[in-house]
């Protein structure tokens, strides 16, 4: 008799945009006339950059011509693709790769659900609170963690990042083997300076422990000092694997590339005593069960590497971050705690005296009809937290806050 | 300390196709100007339909159009390709799904390797032999196989398709919970008819099991009553979950898009008796763990389904096909034995008198400078025969033919 694996059941029901939906559904079933701001879900909205589009309208040709069709492409990305990004986005920060550390894949979603495949189970997790909820998920479902108790799973290390602690995780007192870091950071929008990156290196590296390092929002960091990439930090090729994405800074969302690198020098142990490269485990496990990017998306790839492409993806960032200070000067013109929005294109933001994190949603969607996102959905440490992001239009950005100042009662 | 999933450590080192790989190049070597036909890997080599093309540049086209751009798209697929996918695929084989139980995915290779995720560690496995390799590779790496003995892994069953039984595998004599078939069979060519089909559907339905069926091949079916999806057979909707791809019959391979039938009516074992959808858990797995294929990939499928699209992929698996015949014919008319190849672009030879896999491979290099596929890299029951695939152009085809015919000493 097929046995299911037991471990989903562990997770939550509602899945926190699921919930959000709903609400959203019903709001406009009562107030169909209603203009609703999304300011939710950390999706893009402006169009490819001209040069991505250039160069997948070319790799569609190609496919068109049996001289130059492409089928079956290499599982780990093509050569072109991978050289460029080392050589713009690694080399330009000190950090040398070889192009079989680098792993091109349809997204950091992807990737960061799946790496966990490579450990065993009997590893502790830890994550920092709040967090993309993916990390954790994943987990759960390769029964890695016990049972969600008051909010949290059992077995499970949870970072707490708050207004108290100003968003710097702590190192843990339990001893940890797996630890997810995202920063510049999805939900609160905060980065992590230099010298506090560094502990968790040399945390690792006592601890034979190893960090996932979700990098997708580093396009957006705009003050000097803030790593981009762990491996400026002394000893990460080492310990550290990292995640990164074409989603937020090319606008790929629904287009999908993004990259893991895996330094051949990063190992982890056997049962043994011996110790075993990530690297190799990680090809295997994309030669086993992924088949590579679309060649034509990894010639539109390709091109956000090219000087037209650079110039147009920074147009880009730019247009998001300015967003992003019009929701944070907006807010904080009207007495709101306000956090991240500095270097990243989330606002954190405390919510008012009186307010969890859901009926702040739904006193905001009521008053304003604008949608964000509750904290309590990234987990215990974001109730009395709400995300805002700066992923809509300059006019609607604009015309949210417009509303905030004048609709909502405080 | 972080430890790594032991599993993957029973892998057999050194994969079939880069063993291949490794022997072709040390053959360039030795012989640089050797013009060597490539018969091996299952890779489609024509150009990409028209219809296909038109539909790519368009939806290229709309992504760069602020009004049309897409982001983030539902993880289990757009509805316009789900609609059309069953409407011309399903609907016309007399089988009705609902647009929830079809999910797209970025290919058959990353879903037949995902989907075990969803049961239980402790469900015993059982493999065709010979077999497409990720259905038991994925299986050791999860940990729900024991350790590599004599070329076969303890605690997964070898259902033996050879020449004496037909290439019919028969019912397993110990109880197992999920069953991988694919038909029209890779690597072996050959297919199932629907009374030989339905004795697994029945064995399912008595002993709690699930079938994993992949069709990827169906379009290839050239003859009456061979079944083209398992829900031909009644009752299969309770037990089966079908695989499916564009690789195959619209040159997708370098393109990426395939998807996944979990009917809401196929359930599993829960540990306390009850019984659980796999649909539910496929679709928790899949918006966890994805993110959905390129829209732009997804509006070239779509084209698939236009007269023309449907037109076109009809002359590309004609194409294929006479290479199939051309092969097939080829080698009987020197006096091997042959199967596959009727319904199907692969085919498997008995090599000759004296020979195994691997030293019928170094002779084909050799002699005619052809490079096949050895079956025993396919599993112990595939060691005294060899694969070889339509996939050429007709012009290669006919050349490896006539090489084989006067070169190859027999």
């Amino acid at each position: 008799m097929a046995l299911i694996n037991e471990n989903y059941l562990k997770l939550q029901g509602s899945y926190l945009f699921a919930e959000i939906a709903r609400r959203i559904t019903r709001f406009k079933e009562d107030n169909p006339n209603a203009d609703v701001i999304r300011l939710g879900i950390g999706d893009v909205t402006r169009p490819l950059p001209e040069a991505v589009i250039k160069g997948l309208h070319t790799a569609v040709d190609e496919m068109a011509d049996v001289k130059t069709f492409r089928g079956y492409g290499p599982e780990q990305g093509y050569q072109f693709l991978i050289e460029k990004i080392i050589a713009t986005d690694y080399q330009s920060l000190g950090v040398s790769l070889d192009v079989d550390e680098l792993f091109v894949s349809d997204g950091s979603k992807s990737d960061v659900g799946n790496i966990q495949e490579i450990f065993g189970v009997n590893n502790r997790v830890a994550i920092t609170d709040p967090v993309y909820p993916v990390y954790l998920d994943t987990n759960v479902m390769a029964g890695r963690t016990g049972e969600l108790v008051n909010g949290k799973f059992a077995g499970v290390t949870y970072l707490t990042c708050n207004a108290e602690n100003n968003f710097t995780p702590a190192l843990p007192e339990e001893k940890v083997d797996i630890i997810y870091l995202c920063f510049p950071n999805n939900p609160t929008g905060t980065t992590l300076p230099k010298e506090e990156l560094k502990k968790w290196v040399d945390y690792a590296k006592a601890n034979g422990a190893i960090i996932l390092y979700d990098a997708a929002y580093e396009a957006y960091i705009q003050e000097p000092g803030i790593p981009h990439s762990i491996y400026e930090i002394e000893g990460a090729k080492e310990v550290a694997i990292e995640f990164r994405t074409f989603s937020k800074n090319a606008g790929f969302t629904g287009t999908r590339c993004a990259f893991t690198v895996v330094p051949k020098t990063v190992l982890a142990a056997t049962k043994d005593g011996g110790q075993y490269p990530l690297n190799k485990l990680w090809n295997r496990r994309q030669t086993t069960k992924f088949n590579g990017v679309p060649y034509i998306i990894q010639r539109g790839a390709e091109a956000v590497y090219t000087p037209e492409g650079q110039q147009q993806i920074k147009s880009l960032i730019n247009y998001y971050m300015d967003n992003a200070k019009t929701i944070r000067e907006g807010l904080k013109s009207i007495g709101l705690d306000v956090f991240g929005g500095v270097n990243a294109p989330y606002i954190w933001l405390k919510t008012p005296q009186g307010y969890d994190s859901w009926s702040f949603f739904d006193k905001l969607l009521n008053e304003a009809n604008i949608v964000g996102t509750p904290g309590a959905g990234f987990g215990p440490a974001g109730e009395g937290y709400f995300r805002l992001t700066a992923f809509g239009s300059q006019e609607s950005t604009q015309e949210a806050i417009e509303r905030i100042k004048t609709k909502l009662s405080l």
